[in-house]
């Protein structure tokens, strides 16, 4: 901007009469009213020198003193400097605490160099008054005249010893199976798993492939297999696994999960034996490299619809796959470019002219040499924002021939008479049970999004408790974690990470443990709380990485402190294995239904009429008397954040199911309806996966090993939950449950937890126990 | 999830008799009941079929029925599909307006056949009363039946007819500078401005500087210089320039800034006449390539700090440029791993062991021939996250020498005396004008941050509104931005960047035309707008193509797509040209000193005085008479809007100064005061921006050629204002501004503007005006 340079005149060569004492009184407020190099009329006239409150001055000096507060005519930048030597060489001299004030400052110095007039007492209120009339706070300008023009570099603050038993903190979030973690976190520092950024993307995928060897040598691609095909039969270590994993190179864990969790998983979940035996021993060891082709290039969320066809021909007894047009070709398909030979590949199965809607084939489509199989195309997928070690493509299928014996038939089958048959007679609920070998990818990428939400804390955390910028006049610059900006764009953050762990592990465990006595409610609950933390971990991993780079600044955006491949790998996270608003809306099906087994849209009326009218009930029930209560014992209270949470929850549930059900009585088409409340069931599946978040962070205060770490996680709770309050001021002022004081104080008590947990932050992340060596962020090192 | 798949029993071959049609009537409401595979108590219930309702039904027709109905041995797969067939082929023969219900339906079929008992009104109550208690939308309940499993693929809907003119919209955004604008545009098409993205860093690099050179040749590099060094005396057409190229590769872009903006920027108005003859039409031509050394290592967002230091030597009559340590290497400076040749190095100047701040030296770093300059040392700073076209570097200097004519002396120099001199005495007010050669830089990162949120909203919008996915039942699928979810993720988006748009216009002819008559006040208005305008368009950007890069799924995380890059490069402009949270609190201490210019923290305390006083009387006036109105014409009502940001605005400011006033009355600091309502600050800095931008929508509403445009931004600034409401419901509430019901009201509203614009948001990026060949984006392509 070309703005103005003419000052008003000439600065003028002044030079104040330090050997006046008489004068130095006056030279501190003088000083100060010329710091931002004008005066204006009201410095002018607080600065009017009467005459009969300073008898003793003379002539000379008042003519000094007029010669510096003349606006048209301020001093030279030289004068300046020598005056502010001047004082800062003299007022040291006065001992500190006689410099309260400029007041007591200039007297102060003039003291030291006579006992004059200054010493009355009296001499000191007009000085008083003249200070006021500057408006400055004296102690603070006191300090600014005082302070070198550079802060002290200020040596590191003396290392704060942790207020809490770290180790045994990780050792709590670490479990269960904390030894394969620890195995795996050491098989991460190996130079076998460690990519360089730089890799180009053939050598990238060539080096992921051997990447994954490496991890399928050391028995981890089988976890979840059952003992006899080499496996331990433990979806949770294989969980465990993949969630350690994720602290990784994230094209890594990717293809790892894509032949051992997808590929492997659909011929464990949706085969039956024979399937097994001839496979599951062959994938796990790497043996046979494979892929998992759902997704089509028109059809992504939108399965059920997929156009890819298998028909069945009796004359020889096989499938025919075949990709009907160019929509329908096979989208995004893990290592389909180079190195998988066979596919678990989802096509309508067409019998005798019936369409029996999506079941899934095991197609090969290469041979170990590479050539691809007769009537298979494949295109490279080619560069993508990030996981540039996968190997994605596109599949086309021309009249591909495979066996009966490649359908996985554990839902439904063509029998050797040729006739279709399935235990699952509905279409609906089988392809519903087919979706099923979803719930443990999403768990997955719930897992892996918090360890890359952790890595990215920690290094942020850490490098915001030493980086130092800015400070009060006079002191050392402060920490950045110190603003509370920077506390209030970590902390809440790190607090939900660690709500989300226990949320997780809470998931982890009922997967792990399968739903109690096969019953379907319960199992529904699982695949919605999968839905639900997978869309939730996933959103909280790709904002907190991004809060993360900014807080590190430019430091955050070298290629080397990791912030850009974390970003660019994990964003796919929100879209794959099910993207979040379709999950989010999935879990809000899974409430309003009280987790019914999936029936489409149609049976949904049914639920609401009973929902809406029940519903209504419980939360009349749900008395919010604590509108009013801005004290903290309250608003620090557990219960009242359940409550707080448990009732959003069920009046958004109600509502919902109100206004649905308002509609589709009004005659509007239930998909319609849906929509038009989109947002509304969205709302409520997040309050949902809060609550159960909540629930799960509350329990771990329960189970923390000692009440230290009780102690110290109820806090987290509180920042968790007030934080989300916060968030949610706006609904819960409009439902009634917060009046505007109530709200207000919110606000303030979560920046009091802020600078409560500030302290305690790099412990915090320390316990997630991410190696140096694993983490390989020069700025993020412990 | 190993969930069980061990179903109550086998599924039973059963046969429906469709040639009996006294049953068909029940055949639409038993299918419809084992629609999810599961029959359960209320269903059965309700298909309990009394006989005295139904007297003409035979003991064999009961039994048929019964056989259908037995929970514990469901109908086989194959039953249920050979009966949804025939129901199809029976139900299409019906009259459309005999299907509303399944009762109807059923009926229907039964009289196609014959016109026996159910001819009868009274047949058909018992079987609505059936239907009932179901609990099934009835009309919905036979689309579902007589549909199609696979739903027929739509052909693309008709050209939709832009309903406003396109081309005259677009040229309204393009002034002014239109020509330069679209010529500009035009080089981004050739091959020079494109670097392929495989290509690897060092030939990133020298693309890079091709590119900038090609520029240069177009005589667009020194276009804010005076004419008579190349250029066109137009601060205004540089921005223009620059936002343009902003569609293109951001290396380039920022390249380019670094060169001719920061380098030759700094020389133009940090230097005198001599300066400008010396180098201006070298730095313009890009036969001098430089850079812009502020930063370091240690010293981010404190400039004042540096530790640089340059030191007057008499005997040499010189400056003695030297890095006293580690933290102080300049970083991050652009052109300097590789083609910098000369740098504006900021340093403290001292002379005669006084130290008078910052100032700005140039400094030669390195020959034509790519030597280094004696004691000069350069790191180069590697990978980062993006924008690896830009050589950055770290640079120490070791004793440098350089001549005293090397300080640029417009605002401070030394003199043949050997003596400092400056117009400007302050030390703190001669750095705040120094700082000024930023504001260009921040109004340039603001005008590219639009160009990359357009570019990501022309992609985005466009496949959304082509992309289909899920639809109702046997209806065809929806186009995705029919949804609610996607249009809340990307209309308000869209809406925030045509208010933006219009605010940054604003900016720009104030930058443009200077200060008037060199007017403090405004200067600093215009030094503030620009510091809030960056802060808020490059978040703005940074959360819209993250928005963007989900709204097309997996398309959106192909490299051809762009939102990889386009993240990675943008994402620092939240960091760069002043860090957005420390901009954010510019603002709000321009805005508290009411642009008072920079005085530091020391007497903002006189201002907050005045204004905690003043500012409750201005609140006190705007009483808020339109709390509860929830009506649409007060809602969509732009005087409203205008109010309500205003009265956000006031409030916040007023409650801010209260609050600063009442801390440092109890003796707290000013610094530590100010980081306690750190949040309050940036709170109330944003606010201001949205009124600016919002403000000067309305204004592009009455400057619209045609009342045609001028309604359409009537309607897109309805949306970004209530959304903005919306996004702030929680503080509108909490001051009593909003009752609850207003609030929900102005979400609803926001739901319905979100509807209105649906199909206006093609057109409105169409009117964006990028060309497919430089969009270059396989989905974005118009």
């Amino acid at each position: 901007m070309a703005s103005g340079d003419s000052e008003r005149s000439e600065p003028v060569e002044l030079d104040w009469p330090i050997d006046r004492p008489e004068l130095l009184p006056f030279l501190p407020l003088v000083q100060t009213a010329w710091a931002d190099g004008i005066l204006t009329e009201a410095e002018l006239e607080a600065l009017r020198v009467h005459a009969d409150a300073f008898p003793w001055l003379d002539e000379k000096a008042r003519g000094h003193l007029a010669s510096w507060l003349q606006p048209e005519c301020p001093p030279s930048a030289q004068s300046l400097a020598r005056t502010a030597s001047a004082i800062r060489t003299l007022g040291r001299r006065v001992p500190p605490e006689d410099r309260g004030s400029l007041t007591d400052l200039g007297v102060g110095m003039a003291r030291q160099a006579q006992d004059g007039p200054w010493a009355a007492e009296a001499a000191r209120p007009p000085l008083r008054a003249m200070e006021r009339g500057l408006g400055v706070a004296g102690a603070e300008a006191v300090r600014a005249l005082l302070s070198e023009p550079t802060p002290p570099v200020a040596d590191g603050p003396p290392e704060r010893e942790a207020p809490f038993d770290v180790e045994t903190m990780r050792r709590f979030l670490d479990r269960p199976h904390e030894g394969l973690r620890r195995r795996i976190l050491g098989l991460l520092a190996t130079e076998a798993l460690q990519i360089p950024d730089e890799a180009e993307r053939a050598e990238y995928r060539e080096r992921t492939l051997a990447a994954i060897r490496k991890l399928a040598d050391e028995g981890l691609g089988a976890l979840a297999y059952p003992e006899e095909f080499g496996g331990s039969g433990s979806p949770g270590q294989s969980v465990a696994a993949f969630e350690t994993l994720g602290f990784g190179d994230l094209s890594v864990l990717v293809k790892f999960g894509v032949q051992f969790g997808l590929f492997g998983g659909s011929i464990l979940q949706l085969g039956t034996r024979r399937h097994h035996e001839a496979y599951l021993t062959d994938v796990g060891s790497l043996a046979l490299p494979g892929g998992y082709a759902m997704t089509e290039f028109e059809h992504g969320s939108n399965v059920r619809d997929i156009e890819t066809a298998a028909t069945f021909d009796p004359e020889r007894d096989a499938f025919v796959i075949h990709t009907p047009d160019e929509g329908a070709r096979k989208d995004w398909i893990g290592n389909a470019a180079l190195h998988g030979r066979l596919m678990t590949v989802f096509a309508r199965l067409l019998v005798e002219g019936q369409d029996h809607g999506v079941h899934a084939f095991l197609v090969p489509v290469r041979a170990e040499d590479g050539t691809l199989a007769p009537g298979v195309s494949i295109e490279d997928r080619g560069a993508k924002e990030g996981l540039n070690g996968i190997d994605n493509g596109l599949i086309r299928f021309d009249h591909v021939v495979v066996p009966r014996g490649n359908l996985l038939d554990r839902f439904g089958g063509v029998g050797e008479d040729g006739r279709y048959r399935s235990p699952i007679p509905s279409a609906g609920r089988r392809f519903f049970r087919m979706l099923g070998t979803l719930v443990g990818g999403r768990i997955s990428i719930a897992a892996a999004s918090l360890s890359a939400t952790k890595t990215g804390l920690t290094i942020a955390v850490r490098y915001s408790s030493r980086r130092r910028q800015f400070g009060p006049s006079g002191g050392a610059e402060w920490p950045i974690l110190d603003y509370l900006t920077q506390q209030r764009l970590l902390l809440p953050r790190l607090a939900t990470t660690y709500a989300l762990h226990f949320a997780l592990r809470e998931l982890v465990d009922r997967y792990d443990a399968g739903p109690a006595g096969n019953d379907e409610r319960d199992a529904r609950e699982t695949e919605v709380l999968a839905a639900g933390l997978k869309a939730y971990a996933s959103r909280h991993c790709v904002e907190t990485l991004q809060a993360c780079r900014e807080a590190c600044g430019g430091r955050g955006y070298l290629a080397a402190n990791r912030f850009g491949r974390l970003k660019a790998d994990t964003d796919v996270f929100t879209t794959f294995e099910g993207t979040n608003v379709v999950l989010l809306q999935l879990v809000a099906k899974g409430l309003l239904s009280e987790y019914r087994e999936e029936m489409g849209d149609l049976k949904l009326f049914g639920a609401l009429r009973w929902l809406a009218g029940r519903a209504e009930t419980r939360i009349t029930q749900m008395n919010p008397v604590a509108t009013r209560r801005t004290d903290e014992e309250h608003l620090l209270d557990p219960d009242f954040h359940e409550q707080g949470f448990h009732y959003r929850q069920e009046r958004l549930l109600a509502s919902a199911a109100g206004r649905l059900k308002g509609m589709i009585d009004d005659g509007i088409d239930t998909f319609e309806a849906m929509n038009r409340c989109q947002d509304h069931l969205v709302t409520l599946a997040e309050a949902w996966v809060e609550h159960q978040a909540l629930l799960a962070l509350h329990d771990a205060v329960r189970r923390a090993p000692g009440p230290g770490l009780s102690e110290l996680l109820r806090t987290v709770g509180q920042l968790f939950a007030l934080e989300r309050m916060e968030a949610h001021r706006g609904w819960y002022l409009e439902s009634g449950y917060f009046e505007p004081g109530k709200s207000k104080a919110v606000r303030m008590q979560v920046n009091a937890l802020c600078g409560e947990l500030r302290d305690l932050a790099p412990f915090l992340v320390d316990a997630f126990g991410i190696p140096d060596d694993v983490l390989r962020a020069p700025d993020g090192a412990r």
